[in-house]
């Protein structure tokens, strides 16, 4: 039951694969762990840069001779609204201010420049021979689906509906992560619009699953081995976990993060697009209440998310988790800080317990 | 697997109940259609008179002999903002004129009145034995509590996050229904605001199963043997099904409500507060759409309940189902037209196919 086709795809013995978290989270040490450990890890390659995602791919290779993966973001055309931007940035200059920030003049990244660093990461996949590919935000070109696929390179999109799986299957793609409504950080909405992309899992995996056929990875409050059991049930292959990972030892998540998913209730998060201009599930905190009321104008990603970047930065040098984004799943009071290995255990021993 | 205490208590072969659904969905056929065929029938009483109910009641009874429950809407206190309401007014003639609807003056039930009716439903539990009582939008009084377990009523409270849950078991209830995210019709948060109450269910059954003792009923998006098993791996005793049980030939739903669901895509339903005041979950359609900008300032339960009324009686008499409240789950496209028989036994030979 644990085995199926997509492990033998992946060549991994627990049908479990650890979410490509960006920005930081996903050191080199935690992505070898849970492939060490019978797993799928995989480098949140969102935000890096060609160069850096390069020595962390090699980084990688050091730790484990076992398969591992890399996503990356699909860049998309965003909208400039100058009022919104101006709006924004008055709205920011509070936190600025209260942060001790230098309101440094931003450069906005523009979709030439994001298109390019997005090429070469790919020809970074091709030239290091990683073994998965995962992608958020869109789909790749069908000449890059080409280019990956030549290569041996397993390609898994990631949707937040029906019609969405059904694109990335006809891109001839091998897996399609589907994201639940619970899940922690952004949303990978890209066809479907943000609140008709809004579905919890137990209701996604089974209609996905009955409108494609490669296999299905479930993502989205999953934490331990009664969620990998039901989403097998439903119809998944695998399952995808960010937030569990997110408060392992490896990870490499701001200890405040950390510590405040370790605290919350269940009902403590919230979404948001006031980090980044993209929506994203995260723990609340005086940032997200207080800029609630402002959803509507915030610009779009990636212009908030530079935006605000020296608040987020400077929040969490002060060791203040009232101005970071605290991404996080619906299911917190489930996580622990523990090992990769302890949690990998832990959720198959108990997986292999409640099989019925 | 599939029986357990709470089958025991309930006194039902099959972990299901079909979800009090009120408003003429749950006819009297189709409550002693579910209970004949193993599992719970429920009346949704949340609409009904005192006497309406007690002739139901008698009326189930001559259709069965098995146990059968009775769901009460709690009423709670509500503001009344007249500029609210006059507003909303003023939004809604509009759709008055176009169904050609008498702008009736409508009669705004008031607190005490609806206390009344409650505690005559309570009344009538008691005096016509119910064996299964079950609550909505809040949670009855420690008297009523206490009058009703002296008369061997099992009761069920509905939650929609831990904290709920927990003051359900705190009450002395015997059995919480938790409600996720992916749920169709009314929220039934009644202590965590809306927002902190939109959990899925993947995320909520095992987080609520590890801090309360008394059994997990598991709501939302479940419509098949799939989502039993799911939902009893994750930690649920029995799973509530509505929207499975809606389309169904004995439900008393309008027959372009359940054909708004069968021809529905998982992305299609929308949650909207216009129809009634609180926020519920149906199939999206000109109503939902055009009052989507308004929901900030739209009137309490029961008054914009009252204020639609004749809208909604109208448009469903015109065969338009543009506006009509069409209440729907996120798994619309696993949604089938066939007896309640042909229902609940293709959901256990699938659970029981399914079980590991």
């Amino acid at each position: 039951m644990l085995k199926n086709e997509l492990t033998n795809l992946l060549k991994i013995d627990n049908p479990i694969i650890q979410a490509p978290m960006a920005g930081g989270i996903t050191t080199s040490a935690l992505v070898a762990a849970v492939s060490n450990n019978g797993a799928l890890g995989m480098i949140g390659a969102g935000y890096l840069s060609p160069v850096q995602l390069r020595d962390q791919i090699r980084e990688v290779k050091q730790l484990t001779t076992k398969n591992f993966g890399v996503n990356l973001f699909v860049p998309s055309n965003f909208e400039v609204i100058e009022n919104h931007i101006e709006e924004a940035n008055s709205l920011l200059d509070k936190y600025r201010t209260q942060l001790k920030v230098e309101q440094e003049l931003e450069a906005f990244p523009c979709m030439k420049e994001m298109l390019q660093v997005y090429n070469e990461q790919v020809q970074i996949i091709v030239e290091e021979k990683v073994r998965v590919c995962s992608f958020t935000f869109g789909v790749p070109s069908m000449e890059q689906i080409t280019l990956l696929k030549q290569q041996g390179v397993i390609l898994i999109g990631t949707a937040t509906t029906v019609t969405e799986a059904i694109a990335i299957e006809k891109l001839g793609m091998d897996a399609v992560v589907v994201q639940g409504s619970e899940a922690g950080g952004h949303r990978g909405n890209f066809i479907s619009r943000h609140e008709e992309g809004m579905i919890g899992v137990m209701s996604l995996i089974p209609q996905v699953a009955d409108q494609v056929t490669i296999p299905v990875i479930a993502a989205g409050g999953i934490m331990d081995g009664r969620g990998l059991i039901a989403a097998l049930s439903l119809g998944a292959k695998a399952v995808q976990m960010g937030t569990a990972f997110l408060t392992c030892v490896e990870s490499g998540a701001h200890p405040l993060h950390k510590e405040a998913i370790l605290q919350a209730k269940d009902e403590d998060t919230t979404l948001t697009n006031a980090f980044s201009g993209k929506w994203a599930r995260g723990i609340s905190n005086t940032f997200t209440k207080e800029m609630h009321e402002y959803e509507a104008n915030i610009p779009n990603f990636p212009i908030q998310n530079t935006l605000t970047q020296s608040i987020r930065k400077a929040s969490a040098s002060q060791n203040n988790k009232e101005y970071m984004s605290l991404w996080s799943g619906q299911s917190p009071t489930l996580a622990k800080n523990e090992t990769v290995e302890a949690l990998i255990q832990r959720t198959i021993k108990q997986a292999e317990r409640g099989m019925i």
